[in-house]
């Protein structure tokens, strides 16, 4: 293909159409920027097609239906439920072509130009688009990279309808009958929760020794994973997968000691994600990179190429959608002259299981490591008469404190409404809350959100609900 | 009975044993005085027995019931579901035991005195306990009042099976063929929502024209009451019900224009209270009291002599189990020195309809009458990704913004999780938020609360997922 000298010339152009670079477009659109926008495939990116949005679909409706055994004592009936996974299918199918389709609304109306193919970097001003049937140059003033990243397969292993990465198990056309998750992240914790409940078989091997969670939220997640029947293997390391009929067999090692062999009719596995940079002519522009290749970003978002942003899974940080909207609309703001920067230390951690995970800030072990004296509160979901109302006694609420100022360093919950709830802690830690600020306010009753109230008073023996601690008496000889 | 002038002496009698009594007690104790408690029923008051505990039962339950419609897209088929009464009313019975055994407990642990009887003062420093087959005299230092409110009965009106009160409902043994609800609080709404989910044909009847709720969520939920099909009369009086067999027939009247009949199976009258105070011996302590009887008292919960308090909805102001176990608290708090003080300018007001209805702070109302000059931003559920995963896209968010400081007055919501949010605002609210306070953080996604931060960017023009208002063009002739 040859590449003439003439390129039409661009405000902004935007390559990934996921929710960076989506979120990026649609405010630099509202800031008065001219937006090009880039996608090979549909507008949404991984989080709307093979990501957030089907993967809550999945929990939300694992959820729903186990769920259901609660109903009966309630008075609620419902003997002949069952649970069709191709309906599912159809059903977050759905969800996502509706958001999708709004978000083409969105970009029409902010007036984004829409382009449809690959882009690929010819210098620092300059990039191509082919489109397949035709190529076009664009001399663009600041470009967005927002391309995404990939999850890594295992060495020497191919994906398969078996074995499978968290962007292709969507292509599932029933429930596994048996399912191993390989990984220790937020989502293989999902994973294996939702697919338990819809009734596979789960077996959940994760490397390490837990889930990186305060440990009072990790023991409680651990007894929760047994009582679902979550057959969990500590300390494992993957080795190899071989694949022979309907069946997989995972081949683990613990340690150097010994290998154990796992069949199962489906894998899931989950350890890193490569940028989505194949291609995109970055060794045009010299972007530093880290040393898996993901680009390097400020606080704006900006690259080391000062007119070059990166947002999302291709930056380095947290693979979050929550990361890559604030990262893509604090480079807009900040190409349209603003002094917008973000923070990602006080990013939500959500873990949709049921019940859910949810936290902000340091847990208890990081803010000791941090130096910080540090004293807790928590309280058991079990002693919140709300839960008692749901059935859904399961879960805790831990706040970890810095003794000395009393500041709030981390809100820790796993239970019912824990997802919703977390933004009340994001904003107080956004806010610099004390021990007071979460004291104070009148708390709505019932309410699982007084878990928190009393885990706060519960560091100053004042929770209601947790009987007076026993007393050692000395024995009075 | 002849009283003696021999009188027992106690540190601190608490009046009931009520969210506001038990409360009180258990920190009072903490803080190091000797309690009694004094019950004349069980432990928990009307909250546990026959209020907050029952309805948040009946609310939940009809959720879930009428949840199940949204199941069927998602996979999930319950081709026989039934609902039973009897099995409800165990279940909330159950529930409240649970509750009320733990209550005890807590008593018990923390080694408060607990009586059951009538208590009456007899003077500024002594009361008199009448269990019935015993009478005692204590003579006190500090008395705190928690006796509660009845519901009040139309005129000329007697209880009946039919004829019921907020408090009264629970004797149903099923679910109301017809029922007609009067009165516009939050419990109205519960109630005619609830029923109505579960089965009941039912007329809401309001007494003016609205719920008192901020004016975008009162439009909201007219046409969520609508597409339940509850019938609704607005600025219809009560003027009397007759009984015939199994039919009560409701008149009202519009003004002085017309007269209309309703004939229901069932009708819960509702439309204020009266302070549980007879028999109390309030005369003989000339505590100072309202209009309406209600103990009035000062931001530390205490009378107009000092060392009595009183707490709950035997005193001025709302009837909500959160603001009796605030100043339950409080009052233990100053009893025992400290400078404990509370407020209730930020009390959240929750109504667990489906879907339930959060506010904290000012409507845009309140907020214009009292001088603010104000800018709202509103984004509806149908935006938001995590609602249509849900299925439950009825709702919105508003915020109430001061225009000249940025602080935020006042969060109204409805929709899908707003009960556990809303203490996210009244945090927010209680620290003095500003706009740039809730349009920083990273919100978790996909949730319900990125509702929030599209209702505050909207305020700015900047939603993402809120097409751009249409400019009106100016013809150039």
């Amino acid at each position: 293909m040859v590449v003439g000298d003439f390129a039409t010339k661009r405000q902004l152009v935007i390559i990934g159409g996921g929710p960076g670079g989506y979120h990026a477009a649609i405010r630099a659109a509202q800031l008065g920027l001219e937006v090009t926008l880039i996608e090979k495939e549909k507008l949404g990116g991984v989080c709307l097609h093979k990501g957030c949005i089907p993967s809550k679909s999945l929990t939300q409706t694992a959820a729903n239906f186990s769920g259901l055994s609660q109903f009966k004592q309630m008075g609620i009936t419902v003997p002949d439920a069952s649970f069709d996974y191709e309906t599912f299918s159809n059903y977050y199918t759905n969800v996502v072509e509706g958001l999708q389709k709004g978000v083409e609304a969105l970009i029409k109306a902010n007036k984004i130009e829409h382009l449809t193919g690959s882009a690929s970097f010819m210098s620092g001003e300059r990039i191509g688009i082919d489109s397949g049937h035709h190529f076009e140059m664009y001399e663009f003033e600041y470009a967005l990279i927002a391309t995404g990243s990939t999850p890594k397969l295992p060495d020497q292993a191919s994906l398969s309808n078996r074995l499978m990465t968290p962007h292709t198990l969507w292509s599932l056309k029933e429930c596994p009958e048996s399912l191993v998750v390989y990984g220790s992240d937020y989502f293989a914790l999902e994973a294996a929760m939702a697919y338990r409940q819809l009734g596979s078989e789960v077996t959940l091997v994760i490397p390490g020794e837990g889930f990186g969670l305060d440990a009072g939220i990790e023991k409680e997640l651990q007894r929760v994973l047994k009582k679902n029947k979550v057959k969990v293997f500590k300390n494992h390391q993957w080795i190899s997968a071989e694949e022979s009929g309907e069946t997989v067999t995972v081949t683990l090692a613990k340690g150097t000691e010994e290998k154990i062999s796992v069949d199962a009719s489906h894998v899931l596995f989950i350890d890193g994600y490569a940028p989505n940079v194949d291609g995109l002519g970055l060794e045009a522009i010299e972007l530093e990179r880290d040393e898996n290749g993901f680009i390097m970003v400020n606080e704006h978002s900006q690259t080391s190429t000062s007119n070059i942003y990166a947002a999302g899974d291709c930056a380095i940080g947290m693979k979050l959608a929550s990361k890559a909207i604030k990262q893509g609309k604090t480079a807009a703001e900040h190409m349209a002259g603003q002094p917008s920067a973000y923070s990602l230390s006080l990013i939500p951690f959500v873990v949709h299981t049921n019940p859910p995970i949810t936290a902000v800030g340091l847990t208890e072990e990081q803010a000791i490591s941090e130096g910080y004296e540090v004293k807790t509160g928590q309280f058991s979901m079990n002693g919140n008469g709300f839960a008692s109302i749901l059935g859904q006694k399961e879960g805790l609420a831990k706040m970890v404190v810095d003794a000395k100022t009393e500041v709030v360093l981390g809100i820790h919950m796993m239970g019912a409404g824990a997802v919703e709830m977390i933004q009340a802690g994001t904003i107080a830690l956004e806010m610099v809350a004390r021990e007071e600020d979460l004291a104070y306010p009148v708390y709505a009753h019932p309410a699982i959100n007084e878990a928190w109230l009393e885990a706060v008073e519960s560091m100053s023996g004042k929770a209601i609900h947790v009987p007076p601690a026993r007393k050692k008496e000395k024995s009075s000889v």
